[in-house]
């Protein structure tokens, strides 16, 4: 599995309740496509939101984010850490 | 204190060797500032790097990679996670 940090550039004003019901929204379907999300970081501010998840590629974890509502703007795979 | 993701988006190429060695620049520094960096994610193929960090404000985290080598292209304060 391949390690993902995808990002959501439109979600000004997200609150916390939003934000929990969207990744509940992920985890209800993520076995479908072998995707395990792990972290959802947001700032209503900014409207951003970064997700930070395992799974097969990338598309895998655009169709579990689409049919949940909330496709990416942007993903970037994480092969570095520290 | 808050809670922040800065993003460097200028980092193409990035080994894991060069992050570490990054990250280890800001935690020789960061109780300067109050500033705490807990994770940072890399790919090398977009040139991205994702800091997450709790400090005082931005401009802390700033200081930090700033003098580190590294600032920052943008930076978000997390309120809501999920």
């Amino acid at each position: 599995m391949a390690q993902f940090m995808d990002v959501h550039t439109n979600m000004p004003g997200v609150t916390a309740e939003a934000l929990l019901e969207a990744h509940r929204a992920d985890l209800a379907i993520q076995d479908e496509e072998s995707v395990d999300f792990k972290s959802a970081w947001g700032d209503p501010v900014t409207g951003h939101v970064f997700c930070l998840s395992e799974g097969p590629d990338k598309d895998a974890i655009q169709r579990i984010h689409e049919r949940a509502g909330h496709p990416y703007d942007e993903i970037h795979e994480i092969t570095v850490t520290a």
